[in-house]
């Protein structure tokens, strides 16, 4: 069995950028030329640990397998596309964290099978459908909604899948992957200021937060901005002003939820009038799902009381919701005791960002690990994680990784 | 000497406004055809006018005078151009009640003389440039700022003026028309909600407010919707909505200012992120010049503590300012009386919009009456007054012409 070399990740991870990356950032994208190139880079390096049996699926998720004792199996997850002008580590770095765990453990007895999956198209970056290839394999993707989809130049999805070999319709047949699968981890980077700043390097993420998005519309009156006196103005954009303080005031203070406004739209939106509508977005997330459901409960109250005290009326538009995934609570446990063992001090989190983890949640006990990112800054190149602390993220997804073996061989 | 015939009034402005209406509203934008088709009609009317000399001046000012015993002369004032798309009265009433009441005072032996000035180009719905042809008349006019100005088709302003036998740096040559001016008046829809709310027909107007029109841009740093805990955001959108609630809660109540917000841009203005700029317009206005001083020192302090409070700073950038136009208060006073004469009841208020009065108010004694607007609206094809109300308008103005040429003549 050949020592954990996590500092060979962080060599290779640099050689993929070499390959796959340019002055802007890395270019990964999925079903693109440098994504194919990064996928036979890795397959190279997947055939030549001994024992494992590399294959693709029918969603274009790339496989590795360790046959252990049992079929049932562990799996670590990653995905190597990228944004465009992406960082260096942001999905590359849980891929080849997970070579280095499988080149570990190859040649080893393993008491139950472990897989590494490099799943296909995490970012959505070209067609703008996220998590496509662990969807697919999990079997929530609706192939519908996903069919008439284009990228900036025109090309469909089906096309582009076509063009690596890929069919829309068959994809969902790759979740025969998942029969034997016993657990899912997946190591990441925070692409959040959290860890930073309580300066630790390694964290045990809770789960991935429930999503409420809606467009808020707010309408009064617009009238001149000379002539009206203020006392019978309708004004719209100050009802969404008090509102958004009001969204954010019952979400400060707190670790486990986030309220957000994005766009803000303001109609007529010139100097010589005050405004007659104003929509903007609210984005609310929660791990729990009942405390989302009273955040947006009291979201609307407050909007709707806040907008009677200027005049206007309030309507609420969903734009997109999913519910939280929690992670499973004995392989929480683990993970903070690998991340315990390797770095002295963890500490627990949610996942802002959605990642391929929360696909499998639903299905199997699920965890992921966090390695502090800087800046909480990821898709641009500025993305970076020091040095040291990935070698010690490969380390704790390795310790994490044989915590699991051992549950999943109790049964 | 004619009997007044205010209902006279009402049917040339119906007249007038199939003439150069449609059913969007009136379509007199100063240098079209329609406009030069209403001055011809409205020629004709002053031509009718026993002992009117007509003339047009270097700056495209139609006058109309009556000679009278001096040559010192109170001057009636009005724009029959129109925005496109734009109402029966805004600048018709005050140039068809000026028109009745020279009829009035023709053949009557005058004190002084009394003139009407149809004045070019008020709106400036072309071009941009409002109060063209009295800015031109009163000096004010800054000949570079305008002459490379466009409309919508690519036509420059000095080539529109040529269409109409007009020159852009010989227009000001028309200042020696207010060589033996004494007193300037002008009625006009109020444009507001004022007068109707408080259910009186006409208002006498204290002066054109001064305005301070300012970009404030608030800058903190954009960050993923997920990642960031609500507490180390520094959220751009935030702090320019307390800022902007803070800039009503100072105007709120007053009856002699006004503070708005207009355009409202946020970037990056997507869903998944808080902002980290947003810039919005502040037009802040008074009466007085030191309130209108002391509100923009006070704004700007706001401004400053509440982005601190939000982790953001914010600067400021002046987009446009004018003095505060006080009107004369003698000349305020005589039109109380005429008002309160005709209609029973008089109030005093401030004109949100500018005036080609505000160009007048430095150079001469000058005033204002503002007539009911229904619902405040104007510039659209739904600006209305009660034609009783109208006719009203019509006697304040005969008779406050009347108390002027007195005054005047007194010396």
């Amino acid at each position: 069995m050949p020592d954990l070399d996590p500092r060979r990740v962080v060599d290779e991870l640099k050689e993929l950028r070499e390959l796959t990356g340019d002055k802007d950032g890395a270019q990964r994208v999925a079903f693109t030329e440098k994504w194919r190139e990064a996928r036979r880079w890795m397959t190279e390096k997947l055939r030549e640990i001994p024992g494992a049996e590399v294959e693709r699926d029918e969603a274009g998720n790339l496989w590795a397998t360790l046959r252990g004792a049992s079929e049932r199996s562990v799996l670590l997850g990653g995905h190597i596309d990228s944004v465009p002008n992406g960082g260096w580590l942001d999905g590359s770095l849980n891929t080849l964290a997970g070579i280095e765990v499988l080149r570990n453990l190859s040649g080893a007895e393993l008491p139950v099978t472990v897989r590494l999956v490099d799943w296909a198209d995490e970012e959505g970056a070209r067609f703008g459908r996220s998590l496509l290839g662990s969807a697919a394999c999990s079997g929530a993707l609706k192939e519908e909604e996903v069919r008439g989809l284009k990228d900036r130049d025109g090309v469909s999805l089906p096309d582009a899948l076509g063009e690596n070999g890929l069919d829309l319709d068959r994809m969902k047949e790759s979740n025969k992957q998942l029969e034997n699968a016993a657990a899912y981890l997946e190591l990441h980077i925070e692409q959040g200021p959290v860890l930073e700043r309580m300066d630790l390097p390694l964290g045990v993420v809770l789960g991935t937060f429930g999503v409420e998005r809606h467009a808020v519309r707010f309408t009064g009156q617009h009238a001149h901005s000379g002539s009206t006196p203020m006392d019978v103005r309708r004004d719209a954009f100050l009802a969404a002003a008090k509102s958004a303080l009001a969204f954010r005031d019952d979400a400060a203070g707190r670790d486990d939820v986030r309220a957000t406004n994005g766009f803000v739209n303001v109609s007529p939106a010139i100097v010589t009038a005050f405004n007659g509508v104003c929509e903007m977005s609210l984005d609310q997330r929660a791990l729990d799902a009942d405390v989302l459901a009273e955040m947006l409960r009291v979201a609307k109250e407050s909007s709707e009381r806040l907008a009677a005290e200027e005049g206007c009326e309030v309507g609420w538009e969903r734009i997109w919701d999913i519910e939280p995934r929690p992670f499973d609570e004995r392989l929480i446990q683990l993970a903070e005791e690998a991340v315990t063992e390797i770095a002295g001090e963890s500490h627990r989190l949610p996942s802002g960002p959605l990642h391929d983890a929360a696909e499998m949640a639903p299905l199997m006990p699920t965890v992921m690990l966090f390695v502090k990112s800087l800046c909480g800054l990821s898709h641009t190149k500025e993305e970076d994680t020091p040095e040291r602390d990935i070698e010690m993220s490969v380390r704790a997804l390795h310790r994490l990784t044989e915590k699991t073996m051992e549950l999943v061989s109790k049964g």
